[in-house]
């Protein structure tokens, strides 16, 4: 349950963001997003006048959105045709009213448009999100409890791997032991039609296929229809075993790479694993409030100089060294080329991952989720960092 | 891989349909109609011309799209601002261009109408998934290898119970169950921000939280986030253990719920078990080509005639009992009410789901999935149906 707390806060702080960029008020449906302004994911409308007392509207389960949202105003809405009144009734007259655009299907924003007649639809999804990526106190406990999560079953991992199995059959160890310590089975995944994965292991060649993600790993997959992650090859000697694990409390996430091998872990990778420690390890030296998101992705970058596969092979290299992580696994701080305006501020919390392919043969690389703190950084994933040869 | 026949043949069924519906085109994008008329969910876009060659054009990765699609045309797309030139090169100068708008987010809906001057953007996800929703043999086939799956990994599962286990970890348990059977480990949902669990374990009143879902049953879930399927409730002796698994193979799906109980189930459920046992077979025993979807729906209303708790309790009640299953699995036929007009056809797949409620003890069902033939049904969720009382 989000305390009643956390939820006035944040409403306090959307509707002064919605009044400073000049919209009258917002009509949310997304899971993630009523989830952190409205404490339930039940189907719902929430109404937020820039100015005024938010509405939850209900489709389904009213008793269970009364239950667990601390807001005032739960109420059914019977159709979406009692909408627009109820709009209006939430002081939204007339003006700019923000959606979730990114992830609104065109279908329901053409019946929206249609059915608030007088209202300009605008996305307001950046703003919301920015807001969501600064972490309060109690946000940051849930990401400091899923990286705990993310380190108790880590130390079961090594004792997971046997000779001759699949990558498929130790992600589905490694799922097992997470959802033993709690995991909640399932990250949210904003970005358009993106597959949810929460435990990656990629061994050997699988490191180094590149496929549709905008991500520096991809895999195989275990299907066609899930053409990235873990796959039905059988771990080889030698080879490098990535295992990449998101953990989840409360909603809230982290994000950890570690590298294992059955027997010793054949050239060049020992290497280019110490190389992505050092990066990880003096990148997140560097991060603190008032550095550019751009800023840690070129320090990386120039780390990794002189050195192939940094972020991918060739031209499926991405442009980026972590992400923001929060409700969401591809949240905002965006370490990445281009955010030269975007800075750092305390209670940000981000994933760091310097990874490293080699075509063909396979990829290693270490990966920390951070909290942002006044001085410095707080290391949330603290399972050992050591290359496991097995 | 998705053999060429297979492609050509859906294509020339897509090209049809677009023709009749008096469509130019279509330019599709969602990985599930990728993966269905294209034969891979690389990041791409599909032009259809209603008459003339499909090009796809792959953002990335273009190597991999190009062995996994039997298409001829499998081209590279370096920016979107190419996509107008490439639409019209494919044959589509003016008219109505078909989009996936039930899936396709506003915002790149919004881009695309920018972008696609002189055509006319329409949603034609409807059209296609009626398509969709007739399988091949091809299709059918893997239909019977993921329900084979599941009757593997359900033979497993009254061993992998155990006293004082919460629904999560025996969820967990089955997961990996069907994980070594080669499950994909994701289960596509079409609808608008859905949750894609493809393991529900509910024990006793969790059979009876009800939720945002429009599912018969919803469950606790194991977060705020999750509000569905396992918690982390303990199961005990004497309640309803509910275990709903959805199985893949090449990407289409097997769909079956079956009952267990820690001891002997308590009152009233055995009864209410044989009831929906009884409605699912003669149900099944009605359904064959021309006979109207939702007149399934009303055949099982009229069975259950009489019970409380049919299909949810009170006003949580779904009005259906049944949907189709493909590469997603909220697919038509809808077995349910309003659809009078759409008749069941030879190679259609569906789940039937006759459940019960009691608000506040639990729920109970069987659920099949079931081809339809000629002269009637093939059942492909052929485990054991009846109750184990361990």
């Amino acid at each position: 349950m989000v305390p009643r707390g956390e939820i006035e806060a944040r409403l306090a702080r959307f509707q002064a963001a919605l009044g400073e960029a000049g919209l009258a008020g917002a009509l949310l449906v997304y899971s993630t997003d009523l989830h952190y302004l409205a404490g339930t994911v039940q189907n719902a409308h929430l109404v937020v006048p820039a100015a005024g007392e938010p509405a939850l509207l209900v489709r389904r389960n009213l008793e269970r959105a009364r239950r667990e949202s601390p807001l005032d105003r739960v109420e059914p809405l019977r159709s979406l045709r009692d909408l627009p009144a109820a709009v209006a009734a939430a002081g939204i007259a007339g003006g700019r009213l923000g959606l979730e655009l990114d992830v609104l299907p065109a279908a329901a924003y053409l019946r929206y448009a249609a059915g608030l007649e007088g209202l300009e639809l605008v996305d307001c999804s950046r703003l919301l999100r920015r807001l969501r990526a600064v972490k309060s106190a109690w946000e940051l406990e849930r990401h400091r409890e899923a990286g705990a999560q993310v380190a108790r079953a880590s130390a079961h991992v090594p004792g997971a791997l046997r000779p001759g199995m699949t990558e498929v059959e130790l992600a589905a160890e490694v799922e097992r032991l997470l959802r033993r310590e709690g995991h909640q089975g399932f990250v949210p995944f904003r970005a358009f039609d993106g597959v949810s994965t929460w435990v990656a292991v990629l061994a050997g060649p699988s490191g180094a296929v590149p496929g549709g993600s905008d991500t520096p790993l991809v895999g195989t997959g275990p299907s066609i229809a899930v053409s990235k992650g873990a796959s039905h090859r059988p771990i080889e000697p030698g080879e490098p075993i990535v295992v990449d694990i998101v953990g989840t409390s409360g909603g809230y996430l982290a994000d950890q790479t570690r590298v294992l091998s059955l027997g010793p872990l054949r050239e060049p990778f020992p290497e280019l694993f110490a190389a992505s420690r050092a990066i990880l390890h003096a990148v997140a030296a560097a991060a603190r409030p008032g550095v550019a998101w751009s800023a840690l992705f070129a320090h990386a970058q120039e780390l990794a100089a002189g050195r192939e596969g940094f972020m991918g092979a060739g031209e499926e290299r991405v442009s980026f060294v972590g992400h923001g992580l929060g409700l969401e696994v591809d949240e905002p701080p965006y370490l990445a080329r281009g955010f030269d305006g975007d800075a750092l501020e305390a209670g940000m919390v981000f994933a760091l991952e310097p990874k490293f392919v080699v075509p063909g043969a396979g990829a290693v690389g270490c990966e920390n989720s951070y909290a942002v703190a006044e001085g410095g950084v707080e290391c949330l994933t603290r399972a050992p960092e050591a290359l496991v040869e097995l």
